[in-house]
């Protein structure tokens, strides 16, 4: 009895530890897009290298936690909500890998827009980015905290991040029509709206994990045909 | 001896049955991105209407995927390779999922499409969509037969698709600079040929949760540089 309470309480600082390291790398995922668009707007080229050369920890720590969840599962065989927060963490790890590679693809327009003259004041832009990047954090929070109210409203701000986008299009589109100088560079910010939708997708993945990890109830697939 | 025997056998064959489902989850989200693209290429509503209300099996084998790794996961506490097994079925359900959505962002980016004149004979698009959709079929064999040199050629196979993606992108410019009336059409297939080239990152992680579920050995994060 002792040595299984011991191990439970082995497992429980483990499972911390998980967290932890998991939202440690949030923070370098939410870091590099805020770093990305920052260095789309100043037209910055140190900042843009820095983004795409900075992904090295990011994928370290994807490596890293694979093998932590997998370690956990393979000596703790946990059960119920603690199996389920593991295989949530397996997801979670995924989608954070993709936001940081999302980072990489908006240094990458970023480094072909600077190229060009400015189309635009970017304003909408730097908004999706900030709500991308509350989601995600929030997302996390709802995940180490086991919040599902929290989670619910990561799911509801999704909507936000889909008008600014179809906003952004449309004013790009007429800048692209009037003016054909405008085209390439515009093509640019359009894509780069579209990467910080898929962080927001990427958010609302994690926040459905917490909801299934926490009540086992999945709510995919039901109001999700508003995704775009 | 004998218990364990028989739940090692009854083990098995859910695993079994677990791949079987996943192949056939793989031949759904392959054949919604083929008929997306064909409905494109002959400018077909009815067909794009198909796909677009094409997805809730996919969505319901998700769902039940999921719940069989995870039962899977808890009655049995499987270890090493068979653990490695289930871990990538979580993952690897994932990205299906992932590449039935984009199968409807193909469509709704074509149901946009043929309501402007055609801006050209579509030829490298199709090309795209036979190598994404092979990419995949590839990558889903080598998870059941454990094949990593199939595993290998999927990974292989990825430049053929950024070199496509960078012709498309060429030509289309093209023709928006030449005229501004091809501009959104353009774009829209410029968004299917990025559509199709996350397709191919799709199969390409699942090719990577291959290698690492039959060898143990990690081949992500290190040529992974050419990904866009």
């Amino acid at each position: 009895m002792a040595t299984s309470e011991a191990r439970g309480r082995h497992f429980q600082d483990e499972l911390e530890h998980l967290k932890a390291r998991l939202l440690e790398m949030g923070g370098l995922a939410e870091e590099q897009v805020r770093l990305a668009v920052k260095a789309l707007v100043h037209r910055d080229r140190d900042l843009i290298d820095r983004v795409l050369t900075g992904d090295d920890p990011l994928n370290a720590l994807h490596i890293e936690l694979d093998n932590r969840c997998f370690t956990l599962l393979a000596l703790y065989q946990p059960m119920a909500v603690d199996l389920r927060a593991i295989v949530a963490a397996v997801k979670i790890n995924t989608d954070l890998e993709r936001v940081g590679d999302l980072a990489i693809n908006i240094a990458e327009a970023a480094q072909r827009y600077v190229a060009h003259p400015p189309v635009k004041k970017l304003i909408d832009i730097p908004r999706m980015a900030n709500i991308a990047q509350g989601m995600l954090r929030d997302a996390l929070d709802a995940f180490v905290r086991r919040d599902t109210g929290l989670a619910q409203n990561v799911l509801n701000e999704d909507d936000a991040l889909d008008s600014l986008k179809t906003q952004i299009f449309r004013e790009l589109l007429t800048y692209m029509l009037a003016d054909p100088s405008t085209i390439e560079p515009a093509l640019d910010l359009i894509l780069v709206s579209r990467h910080l939708e898929r962080i927001g997708d990427h958010a609302t993945n994690i926040a459905e994990d917490v909801i299934f990890m926490v009540s086992a109830r999945d709510v995919r697939h039901h109001a999700a045909d508003g995704k775009s």
